[in-house]
């Protein structure tokens, strides 16, 4: 099954937002075996919306549209769909009460432009968006089908699943892809190439290695398609990814598809420790790194964002001497950070930056990029001076996955 | 000039990674007055991106595009391009300078597959690209132009001034885009739509207003498109976005496109105040949002991210009875975090979080979703119970944004 995904509106096209839900779309129908053949963004013009539907419905078997849908006046996706697919406008009860529903639950008054959205085309048959105003609708021709789905990501991932779930049923998947990853660290993507020619001239018909680097952290994803009738691919497919996990060695830091926070809450659960921060130039960004996870709090203690001297000295009990004799980007401060958010929180581990993140800020012994790090597990501390390049957000957050992925090592090392 | 986009790479197109380069090329030449036609994101399929280059390059007169050059196995965009623009492989001493200077600065060893990128198509002319080894390549056909720039975004957005500058020199600008943006909180998109309607009726030809939502704040762009000769089109624009201003009344809380981390730093700045934040639910999410934002120090003194019961109790003094009594989520816990942080950091003004982000951890008294949020002002503390919909993720963002913006109105409230 082939499938196209077009993301509708100005603020994309413009760079003002950035699209997450074609990516949301091709991670839900990729591990079905559906291809995703191609993503096409454009703007809130009738004309090239049209063309995109069409040139796309022709190329595709099913074709996904985010976004055109609001109930502001700069939407139009609805118009163009029925001039492709017929039909016309007409009031849809069930959209009307879903819209009701959403109003009271939000503690908000109906109004009419919003009542507008519960006009849909004739031709569509309509999927009830859980999760907002704006009407799922499922448009059909020649067997193939088009689903336009709501611009907002919290309501396009909401009822992917349900979409995905009706798509299945609609088709029958011919194909079989297979996907798995491990995660790497400590070489870089071209020495790690070097070291894997020979696995990867090797590897069986149908498969494939790909690179997908991160800073900080090489994502390997073996590929695998084969036809649905091809009962002895997945073994053919499991051998090669043992083989790679072989030939990685201890590059290899994580068996799977996971993020450095991932990888670190992982390790500290499966030691039973559990871990606290002391952050300057990361500023909260390894903090809310690690709580974006669900379940973080079983291993997570908490924070200190320690951008002033002051609360360095004040709540971590970084000597004020060493502060004015070595700089607050230091070892001594580090190790001193490190050491005092145990004692706060009662951590069994920690990490703890101190850095230069820029723009402004650096001197010639310390120039902006340099970051000094420091870990503690069970008393034990280790520091390390860092330089990474780029700009502010680039350094802070490289420093943030270099911070946890050392700490990874250190409890590794002091199994 | 008709600029369009084509983003290459598996990992876009399977979900796996976000495109961000599409959005910075478009945030560098829509203010230029360029129109960005399209974005089309293919995956690593030689016969796929040949496609997607003929018709794209048909249509436009600017292509960039980004990704599919890097030194793995998995690159293919140079071949591609070769045999759409002609031309044969040869080794370019100055890309190969480059690539020695670039291991050199990151202090890497070269490999074979770095040294292959120094071979570029006879068909084009090199822009050196200075944040990494992969060579900025630009051809041309009937006086139109393809650039092909790299997929790391580090490297992209760094080149990017100087692509925009070539690309200037080569066309001359025939049409006068403009925008302007303002920042909108405390009403819902489809009332503001409602309460704009007779002004956006009453637009003078050439100007559009776009709605763009993101979860408690709506940026509102006015939009214009005139001739280049029109010298008076620019009043125009400035007279309408002024009366936008009137119409938006106290809504308006920001005028120009910011963030609510930067409409705070600013009123922080213009106040002459510092802030502070104790953190929970949001776990680090408001402090890093702020850390983002380039000499933040001067008005940002440091967080408390209290996970546990203990940090709260232990680093922000909030009284170990009243957790017990009324629990973490509650009115009297918020605001002695507020205070506590207040004391601890020096800091004028806090905010503080507290509630149950999800997906576990709601009772039927305390669903997921609900937050207790204090501030502190010279000592004064408001307070106030918020419940956010959404997943875990959307919970947290939602919630670091009312903070930042509440913390706004009682500043301005408090003048």
């Amino acid at each position: 099954m082939k499938l196209s995904i077009i993301v509708i509106g100005d603020e994309i096209l413009l760079g003002q937002v950035t699209d997450t839900n074609s990516g949301a779309i091709a991670r839900t129908f990729d591990p079905l075996g559906w291809q995703v053949a191609s993503v096409s963004t454009v703007g809130d013009d009738p004309r090239v919306i049209s063309d995109a539907v069409n040139r796309t419905f022709d190329s595709s078997d099913f074709v996904i549209t985010t976004g055109g849908l609001g109930p502001t006046k700069d939407d139009i996706t609805k118009t163009v769909l029925m001039e492709n697919f017929g039909g016309h406008l007409e009031y849809d009860e069930s959209v009307a009460e879903n819209i009701r529903r959403v109003f009271a639950l939000r503690g908000l008054k109906l109004n009419a432009s919003t009542e507008a959205q519960a006009m849909v085309p004739s031709s569509c048959r309509v999927i009830q968006n859980l999760y907002g105003t704006a009407p799922i609708m499922w448009f059909e021709r020649d067997g193939k089908v088009l689903v336009s789905m709501p611009g907002v990501p919290f309501e396009t991932e909401g009822m992917l699943p349900e979409v995905a779930r009706q798509a299945i049923q609609h088709y029958q998947s011919e194909l079989r892809l297979m996907h798995r990853s491990a995660m790497v660290t400590g070489i870089t993507e071209s020495a790690l190439s070097e070291r894997l020619e020979d696995y990867e001239r090797n590897l069986a018909p149908g498969l494939h290695l790909a690179y997908l680097p991160t800073p900080g952290l090489i994502r390997l994803r073996l590929d695998g398609q084969a036809k649905a009738t091809d009962t002895e691919f997945e073994q053919v497919f499991n051998l090669a990814f043992e083989k790679l996990r072989d030939e990685l060695g201890d590059y290899l830091i994580y068996d799977g598809d996971a993020t450095a926070a991932e990888i670190l809450l992982d390790m500290l659960r499966r030691h039973g420790l559990t871990v606290a921060t002391a952050e300057s130039c990361t500023g909260g960004s390894i903090a809310s790194r690690i709580t974006a996870i669900a379940g973080a709090s079983d291993v997570y203690a908490g924070s200190v964002v320690s951008y002033s001297n002051d609360v360095k000295n004040r709540a971590l009990g970084v000597a004020a001497d060493d502060l004015a004799t070595y700089g607050a980007v230091s070892r001594p401060v580090v190790e001193q950070m490190a050491r005092g958010v145990c004692r706060l929180t009662g951590a069994r581990c920690s990490m703890a930056t101190s850095g230069i993140a820029g723009p402004g800020g650096g001197t010639p012994e310390k120039p902006v990029g340099t970051v000094w790090m420091a870990w503690c597990v069970d008393g034990r501390v280790e520091s390390r001076e860092f330089h990474f390049p780029g700009n502010r957000a680039r350094v802070i957050d490289r420093a943030a996955t270099e911070a946890m992925l050392q700490l990874v090592n250190q409890i590794r090392n002091h199994e």
